[in-house]
This record gives C-alpha cells, sequence and structure tokens, in this order.
C-alpha cells in the first residue's frame, strides 16, 4: 500500500530500535496520518480497546507484538509463564469478538518456553511476529488472487461494464497488514485494469467506511461513493450492486459470519435481490470451536457516547461535538452474525468455499474435529 | 403534544395576526427550540425543500398554508387560477417523495374560484387549511387508537412484560399536526399505562431519529433508548424487538410502502425473525394511483454534504463540522420502498388493514377504480 507514494503497512518495528514497535494511529484518518510509537504490552493493550489499531487481522499480530513488548519488559520477579499467561490475558481481553487476538497470542507463547534464557525466547518470539505478520499478509494477497476470479466472472457475465461492489466497514489492508480482506480482490481487480466502482457504508457509529475505507481506496486511485448505512438495500433493489464483499471478525466452522454491526442486513438486502454476498477471510478468523455464531459468539457492547458524539479536526487536534441529547440513553452493539444461509460463499486464503461445515473442512482438513 | 408543560402543534397562524404562519424550526432541535414566522408562500417551500419542516403529514398540511399565503401576496397582475398554479407547482416541487404535498395543495385549490372575490377565496382557503389540520390531527388520533390493540396484543401475550418497539426516523407528532403516525400508538399505550420501550433509530444521515424522535419521546417520557441504524437486525435475531413501527411518505394501493431510507433493512430483518412490520399512515399519505412502489415511486436525492458534515449547535448557532473525507464523491437516496409482502398491516385512521389492494379498497371503498 502506498501513500504519497511512499510503501507502508499498518505495523512494524521501528527502524534502527527494534525494541519500540510503531503503527498507524487510525484514530486521526482521514484527517491526519499520525505514526504511534508502542514501547509496553499495556500500550498495545490500549491502542486495540481504544482503536487506535482495528480490524480482526491486525488486532491479531499488534497483539503478538504486545507479547514480544512484554519479554522485553519482563523483570523476572515472577515466573515467566505465569508472566505471560498474565499479559495474554490482558490482551485478549481488549476486544472479545474477533477471535484473531487469541489465535495470534496462543500460537506466539507457543514459542516461549521457560526453560530457554529470556533473550532466546525474545529473538524467537520476534522472529515469530515477523513470520506471522508474513503470514498475513500472503493469506490476504491470496484472498485477493482467489476472489478476483468473482469479479472477473461478474465483468464478463454483465458485458464488460463496471463491476458494482458494496462493502461495510473497513476490512481493507488499515483492517490487515497489507491488502485487505474484502478490499484485496478490488485492489487485485482494479490493478489488472477490470473497472471497479465499490460503495462504501459509512459504518456507523465510528465510521470506519466514511473515514478509512474512503481513504484507503481514494489513495489507491479506486473509484468509490460514499452511502449512508440506510442505503444498500434500496441500490440493491434497483440493480446498483453486483456483489457484497464485506470481511469477517468471526466466522465459525458452520459459516456464521460476525462482523461489523449491519452486515446482517446487507446480506439479507443481497439475499432479497439475487445479489451474491461474500466474506472474504483468512482462517485467523475463523473459530473452529464454535458452531452456532448468533448464540455463542460474544458481542462487543460499546460506549454510548460513540453514537452521541461527533468527530472532526480542528487545530491538530480530534475533537467531539454533540449531535443528539447528550442525556439519551444508547445501546451501541459493535458486531451482528449474519447466518450461514445467508452467505454466498467465503473467500480464504486456500480458496473459495461455500459456507458450512463440509466445504470450509475440505478447505482446512486439519482442522477437522476426530 | 406538550413542550415544558405548554401544549403545541407543529404549525399555526400567528395569534392576533393571521397573515403570518408560524411553525416549529426543526432544525434546532434537540439543542434549541425555535419558532419560525412564514410571510409568503415562497418562505414555505424553502422550509419545506430546507427540512425546517418535514414528515410527510405536516409538508401537506404546510403547503396547504402555503397555498393561503399565496393568495393574501396576490397583485391581480395575472389571473388568479394561472397564479394559483404557478404556486401550486412550486410546492410540489420542493420534495417529491411524499403524495401528501400534492394531496393536500390540489384539495386546496378545489376550493378556489376566480369568479369570487380575493377576500373570499382567502377566507375560504383559511377554513379549509384549518378543516385540513383538524382532520389531519383526528387521523393520527385515531390510529393511536387502531394501533394500540396491536401494543395491547402483544403486551397480553408476553405475559404483560414490556413492549419493545422498534422505529425508524421521525414519524411522531412533529411529523405531523400532533400525536404523529407510528408513534400514535406509542403515546395511546404509554397513556394507558401499558409499559412501552422504544429502539429510536439514529437515522442517518439527517439523525431524524437522534434527533426528533427521541427528543419528542423524552418530552413525553415513554422510554426509548437510541441506536446506531445498523443495530435493528442483532436486535431482532435476539428476540429483542416485538414489533417494528413505522410512518410513510407515500403508500402505493397495492401496499408497498416509501419511507425513510433504511426501512426496507428493517423490514427484512423483521421478517427474517417472524417480527411484526407496521407502517402507520393517514390516508393522505396513499397514492392510489400507483401500483408498483419500487418502480414508480420517484425517490428524491439530496445533497451529499449531509453525510460529509456533521451539525451540532454552538453559542446559539447550529455548525457544521467535516466528518470525511470532504472530496468523497456521495450518493444520499432519501427514501427507500418496503415491498408489500414485507409489511404485516397498514395502520390508517379507518382502522388496519393488510397491505394489499383489496383490503386496503375495503377500508377506502370510494377510491376503488371502477
Amino acid at each position: 500500500m502506498k501513500i504519497k507514494g511512499k510503501h507502508y503497512e499498518t505495523i512494524w518495528f521501528k527502524p534502527d530500535n527494534p525494541s519500540v514497535v510503531q503503527a498507524i494511529d487510525q484514530r486521526y484518518l482521514p484527517f491526519d496520518f499520525v505514526i504511534e510509537d508502542f514501547n509496553t504490552v499495556e500500550d498495545i493493550y490500549y491502542a486495540i480497546k481504544e482503536m487506535h489499531i482495528r480490524g480482526a487481522p491486525l488486532i491479531g499480530v499488534a497483539a503478538a507484538f504486545g507479547i514480544y513488548l512484554a519479554l522485553l519488559q519482563y523483570d523476572h520477579k515472577e515466573p515467566l509463564d505465569l508472566y505471560i499467561y498474565k499479559k495474554a490475558k490482558l490482551l485478549k481481553s481488549a476486544r472479545p469478538t474477533a477471535v484473531n487476538i487469541s489465535y495470534c497470542v496462543d500460537k506466539i507463547i507457543g514459542f516461549i518456553s521457560p526453560d530457554d534464557p529470556i533473550s532466546v525466547n525474545t529473538i524467537r518470539v520476534m522472529q515469530e511476529v515477523i513470520s506471522l505478520m508474513n503470514i498475513e499478509r500472503e493469506n490476504c494477497k491470496k484472498i485477493g488472487e482467489y476472489g478476483v476470479k468473482l469479479i472477473e466472472d461478474i465483468y464478463s457475465n454483465k458485458g464488460l461494464k463496471t463491476v458494482q461492489i458494496l462493502t461495510h466497514c473497513n476490512a481493507g489492508w488499515l483492517a490487515c497488514i497489507d491488502y485487505g480482506t474484502a478490499t484485496a480482490p478490488i485492489y487485485n481487480a482494479f490493478d489488472k485494469g477490470i473497472p471497479v466502482h465499490v460503495w462504501v457504508d459509512e459504518t456507523r457509529p465510528r465510521n470506519q467506511g466514511a473515514r478509512l475505507t474512503a481513504w484507503e481506496l481514494h489513495q489507491h486511485g479506486v473509484p468509490y461513493t460514499l452511502i449512508s448505512d440506510n442505503t444498500g438495500g434500496h441500490l440493491m433493489q434497483h440493480g446498483m450492486v453486483d456483489m457484497v464483499l464485506v470481511g469477517s471478525d468471526r466466522t465459525t466452522a458452520s459459516g456464521d459470519v460476525a462482523n461489523k454491526i449491519g452486515t446482517y442486513l446487507k446480506a439479507l438486502a443481497a439475499y432479497d435481490n439475487n445479489v451474491p454476498f461474500y466474506a472474504a477471510l483468512p482462517s485467523s478468523s475463523i473459530d473452529w470451536l464454535t458452531a452456532d455464531g448468533i448464540k455463542e459468539i460474544p458481542i462487543e457492547e460499546r460506549d454510548g457516547k460513540e453514537l452521541l458524539y461527533g468527530e472532526t479536526y480542528l487545530n491538530g487536534e480530534l475533537k467531539q461535538f454533540a449531535i443528539a441529547m447528550e442525556e439519551s440513553p444508547v445501546c451501541n452493539y459493535a458486531f451482528d452474525v449474519t447466518p450461514a444461509r445467508l452467505v454466498t460463499a467465503l473467500i480464504t486464503e486456500r480458496g473459495i468455499c461455500k459456507a458450512e461445515k463440509n466445504s470450509i473442512f475440505d478447505l482446512y482438513p486439519e482442522k477437522k474435529p476426530n
């Protein structure tokens, strides 16, 4: 991903000082481009919780960086395994819905051995963080390569006219290391010269569509139009959407897709209008142990202030202003679950599969329960 | 409707000076309570177009007031019928989707006779405006009386627990003369002591739910919770909504319901979760001549700035703040159409009927085409 001609990813070791982690502070987008330094696991925890960094694949990798920073902070006052257990628990508590934090943290701490010197553990974990980043980057790239075929098919079926894609929230490269999940097929198609246009849902209340997706599509030069979250149904009724393409914070092994609140409504509209609905996700977002997404996936509730205040950027600072009665009671669920029956297919790093158990396990046979 | 103990309606002749019309300037709510004076039909046109006054029943009545003001302005330089035809056309052009402007304007100008002195015409029109207001007020009251039975049934079926109602946009007394359409059954139930709670959709991009519905429910003391437009589907999946109750800007004789953009998505979610979906509307909102709502009802497109800027109130003024990239292309449809198949029933001033031709004409036999 290039920003004003310079290549960026979302998170990295600080050049010349690898004891510091740096990431794009997404709170300031699209108004300003700010890079934040992280010195401690607590810094990472706070940045995930307060959404300086967000997006299921990215917060997983960021949490892995958190374990790395925790090792650098280790003062030998308690046993290493107990210390790491506490830090892992802290990181996992930052946000409940995406499964990626647990996945990445558990994977990383599997490389820590209390019998080895702390420096050896730290280096091994650093290598594994890099490996995890490489895998996540590569997985997004593969999602793009598989997913672009769906766009190419629509393009040829509709007589080489622009392919109209609706997306919700930000499942772009800002939510990952690079490429994005839902955006990976879009960038891939655009780079190949297939004409695409993206309907970008504003995504209330935090406006990730208006603030992040619009910004990154703009940076890449992909044509897009911003719409309110209410608009997608009308567009689909009038044949103005060829496919819905979203990411996922957690997908069950049965194909239920937890994603940003409001995704379910778009899936219903897609189903009602025979528009295909795809969720793009790396396997790090699959929850292999959960069967019923609606009943079992914990849905984060966030501060009601997200609805009562708008946010802008004035004199180098983010400013909040009241947009409703400040005393209004608010209910602010951050995610919903789209049942598998509404999902046309999942786009993964191993290919495209139906949103149902057998198809998913055909791609990931090693995950199949005995 | 009482505001801080004083009874108000939404529009009225100025006391002691009936050549001026006054209305609540809804742009300032919930931050301030401002009353605007209207001296000309052009004032009324502008106020409807710029949404100082909004809501299908109210803009119909306001347009009738506009014809009254036009008669007061008449300078005999052109024939009265031509003059009134032009003013009627102007008013009808203010907003395209609601049918109420045409309905009320056509009704009112039927009482103008070029053979009578202008003063006689003016007085007759004034009387008819009052009559129209009385009818609209009474119709909303009756919608409340019929609609409350649905709430009472749910209350008794769920073992006397609080009835959970979801509404979209503002179909409250602010959208009418008094009582409201969707809110009339709610106020009626609340006043009878039936415990109700309203999920109030924020209603992007103009936030009529957050700004107007929340405010008027708060004034009346009805418990409510503000939610993003994305949230209703999740609530319905989890059994947290007993009924969806909305207004309508135009309902076809076949039962298709045009209402604020996003209504269709809530109707889909209601249908998917076996939650009843009702539209409450006076017959002045029925378009007797249109059969296919999705193909035939013109959908207003509004300025994209409504999505790019948030609005707050500072030092006695409304202020806009950038909440997205100001150069983002925007598409801003104001309404969508919910097909009749998703509508459980219509609540009208003559009773409750199915959203289909025969049931509607059974209530309004005089409208039946020969």
